[in-house]
């Protein structure tokens, strides 16, 4: 009997709810505004409604396999609670799985975002042909997932992929996490906003200068438009951006040796800013990604490692919690 | 009926060749110089020899299970061959495993030997409560290895685990495999000797540089009995090492969350000279290390993450490679 699922994108600010087909086909989609003020208890009332009423409407496409939820935080995967969510505060140590388990009667997975756009990628978009992929997601911060044989490595405690948070640069901007230099310290919107404040306090960005007088549009994406109408500044903040990712996605290489390696979330849009310098580190850092790029005409035939911007945009993450009951 | 394998940790200098019982008892091990300058056919011919003679011996311990082989350098694990290994020069691209396969009509599973060191450990020493394991090996190099859910983790090409070309100082030292500041420069028997001189070179280091007068005794060894004797410089290189391999080791804890991180090879034995610095960064630089010491009262309880140094010194990746018939 044909099958389909629902996905929960749960962020700080949108919570969208999809229904989605076994083939990946999205029936519909329910987009609303989070509102987290109104408490957790309001949240997981409307979001129940909500996903009451599509499996309902959907019921024609076949029985419902389960409920998936991308949740923005570190997720206890053995008790289903959200261990901390700076997005979603009152969250903490609250039992969400096992609250909408009772309010809908099925089974509930819960994920961490990041994890869940890698799976979304894996199972439609960048990665779909291939079992293994590591997955960035740069948003306000940076995340990330890792697929191995085709599941996602959740590691010990399900914190795996914590990939923002691979250090750079040693003696670098201090991060949040408590360490110095951490990848989320340059390549993630907030960071791509600091460095481009950085570059006007330095002097000599003039443009950027003119830009941060609005802090509405001043934003990783009007840094980009200003990087890709050659502005010098604007460029330079881009290629620290890709030089850190590219240090990362090496190292990231050269320890599991994956067929590929995406780059999601929103900067990515910025890909033709970055891309290049990504690039040159990881070809420079990495003799795993060379020896895989198959140059050597004596040496035998080998499978390439592929370097790639994500494909299903904010989907990514949607699509991959509905992927979660069947892949859990 | 009961099984034995055999392994062999074929290394530059030395050819060591051991028959294990499934249990992991070591029945006979034989140690004679690899004589790399009479040709590979002349080592392969030895080698073949030996096994056979070893596993005729051992018949009473039950069936032969196959043949594992530890060689230093990039195994291509499709093709059975050696695709670099500076050790051993005229073996690139030779098929070692079909030849001795063909030599003594048994499998024989090739592995790279950090690999299977990681895998030695794994069965019979630091890791053997868990099935998954991060290895570091500290040697002339700094090789690696990944047993996840039991296995080696090869990635794509048999590649992965190189985490000894891991970035830590993107400015820093430059490195053989192309790139600079990778671990391997900080980390190796070779970077702690090459750091002494360095502090040598920039004065004050009197002690160092009486030790590297002779070249025969200036070792990491040495340099280490130094450190503990009190030598502020002997004790700065270790330092930098542990620094090194902490900015590592969290980065591995924070991508894959693993329950342990295990330090071997030869310069694992100045444990006490690098890592306490080597603990510091852990904890300053992986959350997810912090996160999972479980010393947050109100949190759930959790598995605790790890770092210890490597039980079986130079029997791990011979005990490894006779389980590779096992577990590949």
């Amino acid at each position: 009997m044909a099958q389909f699922s629902i996905g929960v994108d749960l962020g700080g600010t949108n919570l969208r709810i999809a229904a989605v087909d076994e083939h990946g086909r999205i029936l519909e989609t329910i987009n609303t505004a989070t509102e987290v003020g109104r408490g957790r208890d309001a949240v997981v009332k409307e979001m129940s409604e909500a996903i009451r009423s599509l499996a309902l409407k959907h019921h024609s496409a076949g029985s419902l396999q389960g409920i998936g939820i991308g949740v923005p935080g570190i997720i206890d995967m053995k008790s289903g609670m959200i261990r901390k969510s700076p997005n979603l505060p009152d969250w903490q140590n609250y039992p969400v799985k096992e609250e909408i388990e009772r309010q809908l009667s099925t089974d509930v997975f819960l994920e961490n975002d990041a994890n869940s756009a890698a799976l979304g990628e894996k199972w439609l978009g960048a990665g779909k042909d291939e079992n293994d992929i590591c997955m960035f997601t740069l948003g306000t911060g940076v995340g990330g997932g890792l697929v191995l044989n085709g599941k996602i490595w959740h590691g010990m405690t399900g914190m795996a992929a914590e990939l923002g948070h691979i250090c750079v640069e040693p003696e670098g901007h201090p991060c949040g996490c408590g360490s110095t230099g951490c990848l989320e310290q340059y390549a993630s919107a907030t960071a791509v906003r600091r460095m481009a404040r950085e570059a006007i306090a330095s002097g000599g960005a003039p443009e950027l200068e003119k830009l941060a007088k609005d802090d509405r549009t001043f934003s990783a994406k009007t840094i980009f438009e200003l990087a890709m109408k050659g502005d010098k500044p604007a460029q330079a903040v881009y290629q620290r951006a890709g030089r850190a990712l590219g240090i990362v996605i090496a190292g990231m290489i050269n320890a599991l040796n994956l067929p590929m390696y995406v780059v999601g979330g929103g900067v990515s849009n910025s890909w033709d800013a970055f891309a290049p310098e990504m690039m040159e580190q990881v070809k420079q850092r990495s003799f795993v990604y060379v020896a895989t790029l198959g140059e050597d005409p004596t040496a035998p035939p080998v499978q390439r490692t592929v370097v790639r911007k994500a494909l299903l945009g904010s989907d990514a993450g949607l699509v991959g919690a509905a992927r979660l009951p069947a892949v859990s």
